[in-house]
């Protein structure tokens, strides 16, 4: 822990996996393309998995299981899903010792196979809606990989749902998108813009895929969560029908949305430091630190432990997540780095003479050195702590949303536009004609792409940054992750 | 749900399918040998899972995840686990449209990954224990797949720790065995014996493996969790190594245990009969159906459903996991069918008649007919509920164990041990010498494999139930799932 790690400033890139290393929530695997999810970073997404299986379940979702391996011929039903997902595929062609008849796809997505099962589930429309969630690893053969953006497999969730009327359909898809911009927000301290992605980035075999996108330190932009309207294209591929209350036979519409271990990426970028993570308190593994300062004086160093211990307790009574680090191998200054590049929301100091004044001194990691921290009684430090924290996690969202207000421009032409990107980067709104040429040409000059059409719009978009012509649109150009 | 399932005395193989259908815990699917887990099984896997995890973490076990992909040459390493493993193997040959340069292992279990990694962050005896545990699904190529009980994917825990000393290493594989002997006795109602693993039943490449068996209600045993004492084979293997406190490089000492979907198997082999599954209310979905019973005039139906919805809500408020099963389109009748299908082990009754004495029926699943049917004062209904199912939980692992207990024999010689195992099945607690020929002819004459040689032991175990010579230990024989 004792190596600084690269200043963001200075290589944003490196001090993202620096810190991702150093905090120990990821490592590199000797398997080319995957990682591995270290306790402390497993411990992040568990809190994240927790939170939003719990929306999940709050909105009448159900948690299945399908299988990982789906037959070759079952990706190629759906054209355009086939065409979007064939150069990204992990194909196994040997088990038990023989060569398998047809290669199994290991699930890149498991569209096909869920809807393979709902064509023998579905019968009538009192099937329906089906409303299915899975959590599983999938895998999608990247050629370029970073630690919890981009790995060959990642973790994620995947829900599938079935309806007897489109209107349902669409409803449930922007429900899906809300919860996603509900948990960046309310547990990541993220702010997001909701929006339609344009047809060259939406999901493939989708009619509309929805995203939220975030903006991060490096003022690019990470897509964060999708939500797809499929229509009735995976149920006609599929052979999904149901008698409908007329007892005439139909196709369900559907919707597919997820959300992966890639949260945790967005939220070591939107909130890090030089000195390590900082972690909303929602989400993070441990809210509160206490370390006892003690000489190694025994006598004084036991009635100090015992008494953050006793800290510590109270704290867990009051339902905070604190743990007490007593190593008696380190000093307290090697602690704060650690905990601190950890990104721990608030530590807890304990020294003699606090003791003998009845008080801690809590240090917020959101406001390093002096302005973060505060002396509180000892008596009732538990309701104290729980408001620090309260106080902690609004501030992180209000930062990141003025940082995300500061780097949204609107820019007068297609030159200033070029100019934002090339010199500082952020979210460009701007019209669009809805011209898949207009769209390229932007990407190919400036490497941005059109993040989302958002569902805030203008009364009037104005003209097309890249054309001229007037705008169907006004849409959210940024690099992205 | 209308259909019956096949008797159990008729055909217990059959019936254990028609029950996993028909209750919808699981299903086949289009992929060889890998079944889908439906969202009632899932549910049920669900609060297995939170019941295990809450113990890994009580005993300070953290949560990691490991790659799915593992190098085929790191499989070789440890010479007896490839040994044991090379014949399940699925491999992974092709990779982003390219023929990879050396095949991937998909993880049958991931001692070798684990391990590799174990050899990069373990340098200190400050560094140990490690205590790590992962939710993983694990594919192993088998040729006769049942639901549950043997697929090629299957969804599993596997912890696996490092420690200083042989003695914490074995006090660990012992405490982690106890875990699951409490899982399956306090929470899945399903009394199991503990003990060790003879040479030709251990993991491949472990040094003793432990286990706990249960017996089902066809009189065969399942092996319902293992825990592995590695010693030092896997740390010699993938070179990992430790300053001492001495300062000396030495090799860790360690486990690996898991548990696995098939304890869904188990539940519904233990405890089911002719209407299907019988659940523990500790682990079932749901504990309580609440089933209004009116006729279909609208005004009786309306109030009755309103009672109904109130009478679910306080017992939700009781802490209770209950459901209203208010469908207008089915009759009680139907529903009580279908909720004995699934297992709920209590149905409350809720009439115009009873309404008006202020009462409820309840109804237990594990006593079917009259005399598991009691009135209750609709005030303080939820307390009362709430003892019905601690009367259930008890009563079924009492059930269970008198069945475990008649359905255990020492029979008096080789010849009688046959005619038990031909006859009826169960547990056969016989002596055994110790040799690895004595076991195989056995298991070549009656199937019979020695499931465990208990901790508990008599004092003197008498001679070997297959050549007569003095007996090592007293085993248990059984036929094995």
């Amino acid at each position: 822990m004792a190596e600084k790690v690269t200043p963001r400033s200075e290589d944003f890139s490196r001090w993202y996996t620096d810190v991702v290393q150093r905090a120990e929530l990821a490592d590199y695997s000797p398997v080319r393309g995957s990682m591995v999810i270290r306790p402390y970073g497993y411990g992040l997404w568990e809190n994240l998995q927790a939170a939003l299986d719990g929306m999940f379940k709050d909105t009448g979702h159900q948690n299945a299981y399908f299988p990982l391996f789906i037959p070759h011929s079952f990706m190629q039903r759906e054209a355009e899903h086939v065409e979007g997902f064939s150069p990204e595929l992990a194909l196994v062609t040997h088990g038990g010792g023989k060569e398998l008849e047809e290669p199994l796809v290991v699930r890149p997505t498991s569209e096909t196979i869920i809807n393979a099962m709902y064509a023998k589930w579905i019968k009538s429309y009192r099937d329906l809606p089906v409303l299915i969630n899975q959590w599983a690893n999938v895998v999608r053969w990247e050629m370029r990989t970073r630690l919890f953006l981009r790995t060959t497999e990642f973790l994620w969730q995947e829900g599938h749902t079935a309806h007897e009327t489109e209107e349902e359909a669409q409803q449930e898809t922007r429900q899906m998108l809300d919860i996603y911009a509900r948990l960046a927000e309310e547990w990541a301290a993220t702010p997001v813009i909701r929006g339609r992605k344009s047809e060259a980035e939406k999901f493939a075999g989708a009619v509309d895929t929805y995203a939220i996108e975030a903006l991060m330190g490096d003022r690019k932009a990470l897509q964060a969560g999708t939500s797809h309207y499929l229509g009735q294209n995976f149920a006609k591929a599929f052979e999904i029908q149901f008698l409908d209350r007329n007892n005439e036979l139909r196709h369900p519409y559907q919707t597919s949305w997820g959300a992966s271990t890639r949260l945790v990426g967005m939220i070591v970028m939107a909130h890090g430091d030089d000195q390590g993570l900082i972690l909303p308190p929602r989400i993070a593994p441990h809210e509160v630190v206490v370390v006892p300062i003690a000489r190694s004086d025994a006598d004084e160093r036991h009635s100090v432990v015992a008494a953050a211990d006793r800290v510590r307790n109270e704290m867990v009574d009051t339902g905070v997540r604190a743990i007490l680090d007593d190593r008696a191998e380190v000093t307290p200054g090697f602690k704060f780095n650690e905990w601190e590049m950890k990104g721990v929301p608030v530590r807890v100091e304990l020294g003699p003479r606090d003791l003998a004044g009845d008080q801690a001194v809590l240090a917020r990691r959101d406001q390093p050195g002096r302005e973060g921290k505060q002396a509180a009684p000892l008596a009732g430090l538990g309701e104290t702590v729980r408001r620090v924290l309260d106080e902690v996690q609004n501030a992180l969202f209000r930062r990141a949303l003025a940082f995300q207000e500061e780097n949204s421009h609107r820019p007068g032409s297609y030159g200033e536009m070029k100019e934002i990107l090339a010199d500082t980067g952020g979210f460009q709104y701007a019209g669009w004609c809805g011209s898949a040429a207009c769209e390229q040409a932007v990407k190919d000059d400036t490497q941005a792409t059109i993040r989302v059409i958002p569902f805030d719009q203008p009364d009037d978009p104005g003209v097309c940054i890249a054309c001229g012509e007037k705008a169907a649109d006004e849409v959210v150009f940024a690099k992205a992750y």
